[in-house]
């Protein structure tokens, strides 16, 4: 979008805030006034009133809004002093305060038709031009963010210049409704979350276990091929450990407290690193050892606030596909760029096209020298550039252990997830005197590389959830193909079509209820099952099953054997 | 054994301490003597000494003993009164206590010799009739096993009818500390504890790590074919699942402290059957439905003394391969009859023939109906006899809330090892409501069946590592093969049968260094490596490798398709 075409935007929401507060105040009394900000895709309005809305109530504020619109009020701007403006918010205490804040003796009011607001502006002309817009739900709100302060009562809308963008954007978020993990999750029956077990911590369930299993089998065999070793730590340690690292000084807000048992403190992981350096110092290493890689589907824990937390996406728990590698200074490259080629082989398995890397550099406070910065960022911009990879670089926003690589992905709706990280860390090995001994016979601190290739486990999966709206692809879907005879007479028919797939290594199952077809398979299909055999007396004469898949082709009539290639086809393309 | 040669042989031990305790009464002043049983195997005596004793006394002692054998001693006894006896051991603290504590006003004492102590007795004639015995070390014991009390120096010995039982002993001995479990974990890189990390928290080394991976797929693909099916909870939650369970009142010792957060306690999980409860809960279920079956390799946290720890046979912190069966009453026989099946197919493929099951029955407290424990406790009996398996009853010694099995196992040596758990459980459906819907329409508890047919990973992987002596089967061995070229110049060789071989998904390294032959072939064997393949000039002409076993066999000059065949034999056999 050009610069002027987001400016008119910013305005004309802006300006649609102002005309839904003046129609709040033509509908009710007593309206107190919080702030009414332009957001992404429209914009909102904070208010206390003399009763909780409904939804009932909005497309009557929207009514009260279309008949201001038409009466195309001029936005008038005045500059007054603090003192004027007092008097004029007198009865307004959200105003009140925002004027004390002002940092200036002069502030800044816009008034249109019967609704003057403490606004910098800018704003349209006249409230004529206010084009497409759309009133779309009510959320409590703390004044100012405060959890200590009032709740107020937030109105959302979309506005947009043009009703077709409008239209498009509440496309999408129906869209990204019927994708949301959550909602999916429920429906498909994948995972749970139990106020009797805590916020934040996932059960998953038989089907979305069995995607995870794929996933985790998948991962362990890749990163065996490309000489990782699996280790497996536990979930607590002493918190000296985390002490040492400096993890507790700087994290210990977002770690759980920690247990007290024979006069130790011991800590629930918030991260594998430490305990693999134990590993890695359990034995003298020499320069001929190194790269070592150290890879863990280690569950770690750390608290995020209550109001944060969302589904699987963000949680308390989570299983990072972790890997720590140490090596030596001049291997960084080597490393970084099998690290980012399995991240690339990573994203194209699980169907992700559309990724950005992003490269954080120095902050102004680090660890190690200027030389090993510049050594190791030279080394992450070197392979990037050579792997034709669009990238983007955050100046200085490095944390201060080193230099990293955050990849973005982009699921099939558009939207980012946090996906892959590289971190290169001269801190640790320093904090731990983690070395080994050079082709000088002296030691030196090997280089660290804290490193994930999908994330977390939790998060990755809401992701490929919303990517393929619950339609998982075959190789990862929890059951490949379920067997549906007509009657119970075909049940045998139908178990030995299961035996037969099941024996093949593909999973399977069968409805076996005294339910009507057409039932079965509208389930099925709900179930997001990519295959359906369906089974009766013509398929038994010819020993075949009448193939559906759940995008609804039908495939006609086909042998066990034409059933086992196609499967194994899907698998292995990953279709 | 006989009884009469039982009771021989305990007054032989009993009275080899006593030999003992004078021969070291002989050697130094101003003891103080504690006490001094027959023991499994041998005897031991506690003794307060004005020095630290050294191995180097050891044969000193024994020297003595012999002498006072070669004397032919008789034992004398003789009761007499508290009073009298307080006369004779006034110098000696630990005999005037235990003179105390005695109920009866008349002691016996026993004198041989110059040395006289309080004992019951029996004894033999003289110590002469004392035959082939060891003392073999010394080891710190607190007085009374009072930690708040002295430390006493103990000395055990072996002693046993004749030389040859006694050398049989000496040698089972010497096997079962070179299959120590600890000795070879270090030797063979498989685990670690350190110290930071915290007593009883266990480091899976890559080798180690990979030998579970394999019992884990293993379990898994099993588990499946089962119709159990695997999920994932988190390792805490709120700490009121534990009070509903009762295994916070009950356990709390054994648990480690709660965290608090946001006025909530959390508990790290001492078991994972409260998670499987919510999973199971998050849908209404039919007794069509049951059983339902979730298998959970789930880590959990138990607090056990530090003295009591010991490698990975004992820890805190321990993956129980768990699952949790939710069925109806009358499918207990069939489903504890496919657990019990399951624990043998497991028990045989990892080499265990030997075993044996304990029925414990129910406890004068209990939960659940008298008929619901018998209906139970006859379907664990009925399954048992129609398996025709050897077990025993440990009546009434049965948890509180239902009938168990527990399964031994014996390793090479003969050492028992704590397997595979079945537990009916009649409590925690009441407590949590665990329901189904019956045919009748109405709510029934379900029964649940908690299991595991490994135990935990970290003991039964001690066990395995003890019972093979670190030289797993060619199936576990976390290398399958080495590859060991005589020369640089047969490096590039040695690499194409190494990816010949790992694209077959066997477990290979190449030995690259520069080092002689012999030295990598001692390595491969220390290492218990179960093939070498040793690659020269002759090799290369004419595309073999010379293929050593570990056993020492050698198998002379075979083609990749050779070994291949053979090492997919011997994974397919487990042997």
């Amino acid at each position: 979008m050009e610069q002027d075409d987001i400016v008119k935007q910013l305005k004309m929401r802006h300006s649609a805030a102002h005309v839904m507060a003046e129609a709040v105040q033509c509908i009710f009394t007593d309206v107190k006034f919080g702030i009414g900000p332009p957001i992404d895709n429209g914009f909102y309005y904070d208010f206390e009133l003399p009763r909780s809305l409904t939804p009932e109530d909005l497309p009557v504020i929207e009514e009260k809004m279309r008949e201001l619109i038409k009466q195309n009020a001029p936005f008038v701007k005045k500059d007054i002093s603090k003192e004027e403006a007092r008097s004029i918010f007198n009865d307004q205490p959200y105003k009140l305060e925002l004027i004390d804040d002002l940092p200036d003796d002069t502030v800044t009011i816009y008034t249109q038709g019967s609704f003057t607001d403490l606004c910098r502006g800018p704003h349209l002309e006249s409230t004529g031009s206010i084009q497409a817009f759309k009133l779309t739900h009510i959320a409590g709100a703390y004044w100012r963010g405060d959890e200590k302060r009032i709740m107020l009562q937030r109105i959302y809308a979309l506005a947009f210049t043009s009703q077709t963008e409008l239209q498009n954007c509440i496309d999408l978020q129906i869209e990204a409704a019927e994708r949301d993990h959550k909602k999916l999750g429920k429906e498909l029956d994948l995972f749970s979350i139990h106020e009797e077990v805590g916020p934040g911590l996932i059960c998953w369930h038989p089907k979305g276990a069995m995607v995870r299993q794929v996933i985790e089998d998948f991962w362990r065999k890749e990163h065996s091929k490309r000489d990782y070793n699996v280790v497996y730590t536990p979930h607590i340690a002493k918190i000296d450990l985390w002490k040492t690292s400096g993890h507790w000084d700087f994290y210990h807000d977002y770690l759980y407290p920690p247990m007290d048992m024979e006069g130790q403190q011991y800590l629930l992981k918030p991260m594998n690193c430490l305990s693999h350096i134990m590993i890695y110092k359990s034995h003298l290493r020499s320069y001929r050892d190194l790269p070592i890689r150290y890879a863990e589907l280690g569950t770690v824990y750390r608290y995020e606030r209550a109001g944060v937390l969302y589904g699987m996406a963000r949680v308390r728990g989570f299983t990072q596909d972790d890997a720590h590698i140490f090596c030596r200074n001049d291997q960084i490259e080597d490393e970084v760029k099998g690290v980012v080629e399995l991240a690339q082989f990573m994203m194209e398995n699980f169907g992700f096209q559309d990724y950005e890397l992003m490269l954080s550099t120095r902050p102004d406070k680090y660890a190690g020298t200027l030389q090993m910065w510049e050594q190791a960022t030279t080394a992450l911009k070197n392979v990037i550039e050579a792997l034709e990879l669009p990238y983007k670089i955050d100046e200085g926003e490095g944390v201060f252990y080193g230099p990293k690589i955050d990849i973005k992905l982009r699921d099939a709706l558009g939207h980012a997830w946090q996906g892959p990280t590289i971190q290169v860390d001269f801190n640790l090995p320093e904090r731990f005197n983690v070395c080994y001994i050079g082709n000088d016979g002296v030691e030196h601190n090997v280089t660290m590389i804290h490193r994930t290739v999908l994330g977390s486990m939790e998060r990755f999966f809401a992701c490929l959830i919303e990517h393929y709206k619950g339609a998982f692809p075959v190789w990862l879907a929890p059951v490949q193909a379920i067997i549906i005879p007509i009657a119970d007479r075909h049940l045998e028919y139908a178990k030995q079509i299961e035996d037969n797939l099941k024996n093949e290594g593909f999973r399977v199952q069968t409805d076996k209820r005294t339910e009507r077809m057409n039932l079965k398979i509208r389930e099925a299909q709900l179930e997001k099952i990519p295959f359906m055999l369906i089974v009766g007396n013509n398929e038994m004469a010819s020993a075949t099953a009448s193939v559906r898949l759940r995008s609804g082709e039908d495939l006609g009539e086909q042998t066990i054997a034409q059933i086992t290639t196609k499967l194994k086809a899907a698998i292995k393309t990953k279709s």
